[in-house]
């Protein structure tokens, strides 16, 4: 067993009522009245366990300058950086995330669903520029991106662009013998379609691709929504779900034209899509009983709430390559988790549905090291190299200032003895365990999907992020923005298979969940 | 006597509270932590006046959309657009404006410093695209651009940049005999200097220009920096100050590089900025006997702390041209104006001084209408355009969103018989009074330097937009961003005087107050 005398007298406390007491958080969750004021104290408890925003630094420079402070193509930092002299070689540290002979370990949690919409989400807002692996290019914003692309050009060269009824508003699309399709980036011969010329080339598209392979990719904003035919789908979903939207709007506002209807179906997407991250995704992470809720108001005099800036440290600690799978059931078969990269043939074949069916009925696997498929090791080489580049303090640093006490022995971090051993053998001393080393080698506490720092620094973001959208903002949050019927989508919006249900992505289950919900 | 029965209870119980009782706000004002109390309440209680940001509209759509939430190209706007059909001829509101030819209204309160400043500072952040009016290129917020320049060539090309002792973190400057200046941007034949191609040409600088006066242009980061040579005095105090914060930084950390000394220079100008501007400015503008204090803590746990985002009708509403008198005493000698606009010859003959001496013993003229200089009317002209390009709503309509009761009668905008009638043949009725006009039309109150409306929304942004600087915030307001020296001298800085006195401005009178202090 994990030695938890360093785990913090309030910390476990906390664990201890919000992880047990079943019935008296069923009784609250029940009661939607006195659950938005739990939710209340929740939110605030969880956000304020790390410093709230404006951070001091950024990426660009170890001290605050105007240009520091202003200049959001560098990303924010908790802490100052650290002499990276003394580190362990990087293979000995990647070598840690190597799986087992024995092979993986899966999730006693979650599905496939559960990485992959990860996968898609962040993908929306956590991007490391190319050309230096300090910098940004994301909008700060849930924004959608990865469906209406995060350019002027590319969401043009995506919108059908129509005052015809029945077309205002609208997103291109191609309907098939399986549904309503995302136009193709690439013609048969996998030559690149002159009117998509703006939009992203798939990131680590391997050179050589077939062409038949290449010919299934969708003209997607996001230039990593076509990685897999699963993160595909989710895209296809939200971009289904816009043309839909559309056709709502048109029938209730007939006065309006194509771009007001294209931007009030858009403001619908990124307000359900937000729903849909607190309601589903992130109570699946929480171990709590406490159903959280997305609601915004704790947010409108919050301390915590300033403008969003992605955090270096936030863009790492989202690394979960752990959790994917090397295979999945698809249709009742086996398939290689190879088959379904940058080859939306498989969906294109047999539905959406099919897609969430299989990512539903797959397990994933758990969340730590000596868990990461062989396919996946350079990414976990390039994040350790990413977080030496950014030159980021120690694991017990962030501990501390996520308001964990220091660790001192490496008994603390994990209960596994195999992890220890490896940790001591590479680190030494525990004060010398990297951010992203100790990140994942904590223990998945029960009923949790991912280790607990990362837990609490993923609900820091995910409240002080996502609730404090401008799209929820006091002034805007309401039927003059959205119109009723919008309003009444997105109360009528808590899952994916809310989406799934109302377009075409089949009725099967569609479940982040592995067993019963907890 | 103006008819005040559409004050408003409320606000009349502050008028009277805050504007009497002289005793008991000299006692307040005479202990700091007391003071601390009551700056943090009628901030508050100042800011509040006005919805909080973010606001539900841009001049970009008459919607709220992703982009109109997001584009900061755009201006904000308090109010939604409305139809400009109906509104008098430009030329018949521009008359309000006209001089009468009995002459001009003196100001009962300010001197030529006070408009020198408004137009100076407020040039730094107020900017209208000229290709199109309801655009702006300001960066939204107060960062003395007017001396480092908007973007990263402009500062460049100002910057010395070398890491020899004694150099390190200037700006480029020349010495003559009068004392430090900015190098000139044109050489005696009046060519621009290759060095600084990328420095802004003036804004408005007329057609062929004599190169005598061309060649007294500094090279200064503000594109209207120059514009007279009281502004150009001021851009040149805060450039002195720059190199001096150099020195004192060097000597404190004699490890910095170029870079750092620059940057951290830069941060204690803009707070010492903040401070002059909330305890000198906005205390001459206001007629309450209470000093206010600037204090950044009251915005630590305010609901109104969101990101700057400049209102178009904030644009508008500082346009105080009636304020500019057509002389000034220079040198104890009656000069015009325009001997001043674009000119620098007398401030490099004169001395730093010699500016602040004139400025702070000429006599501004009284805002309000018809009290315009000749020379400024068609700027009075293309503001009410601009009013008009933008859609803006009636003065009646802003005035109820600020907190006041919309007035019913002429009369209880202005007691001045003259603009009774003038509004009256313009308008026909008071809701059709526009904003711009109503603005100018109110009275000036009893130690006021502004008319009501002005001064309530000059006060929402200057508490809401300066004391939210990211330099202000609670992980960066400290001395490890502006170490100690750094923060002494922003201690020791509230007011013009204060800067002119260490760095050659003089050792006359330095204020904006024309007679003895309130």
């Amino acid at each position: 067993m994990r030695d938890t005398s360093r785990d913090g007298l309030r910390n476990r406390i906390e664990k201890y009522v919000l992880s047990g007491f079943e019935p008296f958080w069923a009784f609250i969750n029940a009661r939607p009245a006195l659950a938005r004021i739990v939710n209340r104290l929740i939110v605030d408890n969880a956000v304020q366990k790390a410093p709230a925003r404006p951070l001091a630094l950024s990426t660009m420079a170890p001290y605050s300058s105007w240009d520091s402070l202003m200049d959001r193509t560098w990303f924010a930092r908790y802490l100052p950086p650290v002499d990276q002299g003394g580190r362990p070689p990087l293979e000995a540290v990647a070598a840690l995330f190597k799986l087992r002979p024995a092979g993986p370990r899966l999730s006693e949690r979650s599905t496939l669903l559960f990485p992959s919409f990860a996968q898609w989400f962040t993908d929306g807002f956590l991007m490391t520029s190319e050309a230096d692996r300090r910098r940004t290019t994301t909008s700060h914003q849930i924004d959608l991106g990865q469906v209406y692309g995060q350019t002027p050009a590319v969401t043009d060269a995506l919108r059908l662009r129509s005052e015809a009824a029945g077309r205002k508003g609208r997103l291109k699309t191609e309907v098939t013998d399986s549904g309503e399709w995302a136009p193709r980036l690439y013609d048969a011969a996998g030559k690149k379609r002159e009117e998509f010329s703006a939009v992203p080339d798939p990131v680590h598209l391997p050179a050589g691709w077939p062409a038949e392979k290449l010919s299934t990719i969708f003209a997607f904003g996001g230039e990593r929504a076509n990685s897999t035919a699963y993160t595909a789908a989710i895209n296809t979903l939200f971009l289904r779900e816009h043309n839909r939207l559309c056709a709502v709007l048109e029938q209730a506002e007939p006065g309006w034209d194509d771009e007001r209807v294209f931007q009030v179906a858009r403001n619908i997407g990124i307000v359900q899509l937000i729903k849909i991250v607190v309601e589903e995704y992130i109570n699946h992470i929480s171990p709590y009983w406490f159903q959280l809720l997305s609601d915004p108001r704790p947010c409108y005099t919050a301390v915590w709430n300033r403008e969003n800036w992605i955090p270096v440290e936030f863009n790492l600690l989202y690394r979960w390559h752990s959790l994917v799978p090397e295979g999945a059931v698809w249709g009742g078969a086996a398939i290689a988790m190879a088959d379904v990269c940058f080859d939306n043939g498989p969906v294109l074949r047999d539905g959406l549905g099919a897609a969430f069916d299989s990512a539903s009925n797959s397990r994933a696997w758990q969340m730590g090291l000596f868990n990461t498929s062989p396919m996946l090791a350079p990414v976990e080489l390039a994040s350790i190299g990413q977080g030496r580049t950014n030159e980021l303090a120690s694991y017990n640093d962030y501990r501390e200032v996520m308001k964990y006490p220091r660790v001192t022995r490496f008994e603390q971090i994990s209960g596994d003895p195999a992890v220890v051993a490896a940790l001591r053998e590479v680190y030494r001393h525990v004060d010398n365990v990297e951010f992203f080393a100790g990140l994942f080698a904590e223990d998945v506490p029960e009923r949790s999907a991912v280790p607990p720092l990362i837990g609490r620094m993923v609900a820091v973001d995910a409240f002080s992020h996502a609730l404090t959208n401008p799209l929820l903002s006091p002034h805007v949050y309401h039927e003059g923005t959205f119109t009723k019927a919008g309003m009444a989508s997105i109360v009528g919006t808590r899952t994916l298979r809310d989406l799934a249900g109302r377009n075409g992505g089949g009725d099967g289950v569609v479940s982040m969940e592995l067993a019963r919900p907890k």
